[in-house]
């Protein structure tokens, strides 16, 4: 999907909402646990309950993986599920991977090709090589991690770099301009640091930022909003389990919906104040 | 497995080699593809033929997962295959993982719960909690990318913190010791860098290295042991190429077990010109 496309789907939808579906098998209502592949059913459910109201999914790895090979085929399920019914959706693969080119290549294979995700997170640690392979696919995307939530954040990404006086999460916001550019490329940025947006804003104006952490991780959606929004919207903003948990019963579905439209009516309020729709 | 088992393997088999097992379908010999999962009788094959001259075994995850669902199968019964017939033997997932941390909780159970993993390697950027999870089960290990062996880690590892003057990779060397033991903790330091070695061996001497990068990334492994070697060995030296695609043909197995002898009757030179045997 190109950013053209994206757009599109977020004034139709008046929406920047991504739905992490960090589907943890001990969390999923009771009565679904009977069936064939109970991750995926519930998947599919909330998927039906909050399509309307979203523009993106974000499955995170580490949730299917837990499952052994059985999880990275429900993974694959999933996917498909959305792409053959919702194939206007942004689906990011939640990944965090970066490894040397050649690995990396492997990785842009699984996820462009053996999946057919549009997106995925890579972790900038390993530098160049080990994130332009995501970006030889026409119309894929890297998502690179900047600024995380964490507490953990503060141990390397806030470190000042000598030569230039800027923190590390910045310099991988210029150094990684370089590599790709505002049609290929998307930052990860912690919504708990919606005071960072505007410096990070100054940094890269145009590119998408893909904000996790709002929600149950702390951070507010008019603050990243009043921080972060540019003339074509330049958010995804993730929240999971505010959304996919939001009933442990058998209205989960109905729940999960109510929630996901809830963000989304503040969404259209704030794309209409910034005058994007 | 613990740190004074793994010592008595590699005095006992006067080895520090770890082989990779990179298994990439497109290269294994023709005559394995009739075969109901071609990477797993592959893998097999290697494997005795290299576990006399091995401590360690590290499959790539981007291998296994470019073959989707399947490939996670065949990971697994690798993983299987290695720990009920070679149970000495030390393995690594090399996944670089890393995400907050109740998601590395999950890799970590992936890693050593689902799979029987000894290891996992992990990306530094997110701190703290994303690496600690990995450390809380009882005889597991996490390998933490310090300095790797690709071009791109001039990107941001060789960054000098303004702080303290180190470079970004010997400040995570020195951060990341505050996190675990030298009983539950190596680095990853990438051959290439062999000049490096010595500084990084005076910021983590009794730590045990991971050293990419010997063979087809161009390290030179005496100059590796020159530089890194201490008292109980404290390294594992990988090769995946040299080894598993020694030859493309029906010996395949036979001169991948060569090749592993080869180095591994170098090493036993150097451990005893160390004093290690």
């Amino acid at each position: 999907m190109n950013k053209q496309q994206l757009f599109q789907q977020i004034q139709k939808k008046r929406s920047f909402l991504c739905v992490g579906l960090d589907t943890d098998i001990l969390k999923i209502p009771k009565h679904l646990l009977n069936a064939a592949d109970p991750v995926l059913a519930f998947n599919r459910k909330i998927i039906d309950a909050t399509a309307k109201y979203a523009v993106a999914y974000k499955p995170n790895l580490a949730f299917y993986e837990s499952l052994g090979w059985q999880g990275w085929h429900t993974l694959e399920k999933t996917v498909e599920y959305i792409k053959s019914k919702y194939p206007e959706i942004f689906l990011i693969a939640d990944a965090k991977r970066g490894d040397i080119g050649n690995t990396s290549n492997l990785y842009a294979r699984t996820f462009f090709e053996k999946l057919d995700f549009d997106a995925v997170t890579v972790a900038p640690y390993m530098g160049e090589d080990s994130v332009k392979p995501f970006m030889s696919y026409p119309e894929k995307w890297v998502i690179l991690l900047a600024l995380t939530s964490n507490k953990g954040a503060a141990d390397f990404q806030y470190l000042k770099v000598e030569e230039t006086g800027d923190q590390l999460f910045e310099t991988v916001l210029k150094t990684s301009q370089n590599w790709g550019t505002t049609e290929n490329m998307m930052y990860v940025v912690g919504a708990t640091k919606a005071e960072k947006l505007k410096e990070i804003r100054q940094i890269v104006p145009d590119h998408f930022l893909l904000v996790p952490g709002v929600g149950a991780q702390g951070g507010s959606l008019q603050e990243v909003t009043k921080n972060g929004m540019n003339s074509q919207c330049g958010l995804l903003v993730n929240s999971s389990r505010g959304i996919i948990y939001a009933s442990g019963a058998s209205d989960f579905a109905k729940k999960a919906g109510e929630a996901a439209q809830t963000i989304q009516q503040e969404m259209e309020i704030l794309l209409k104040a910034n005058s994007v729709i």
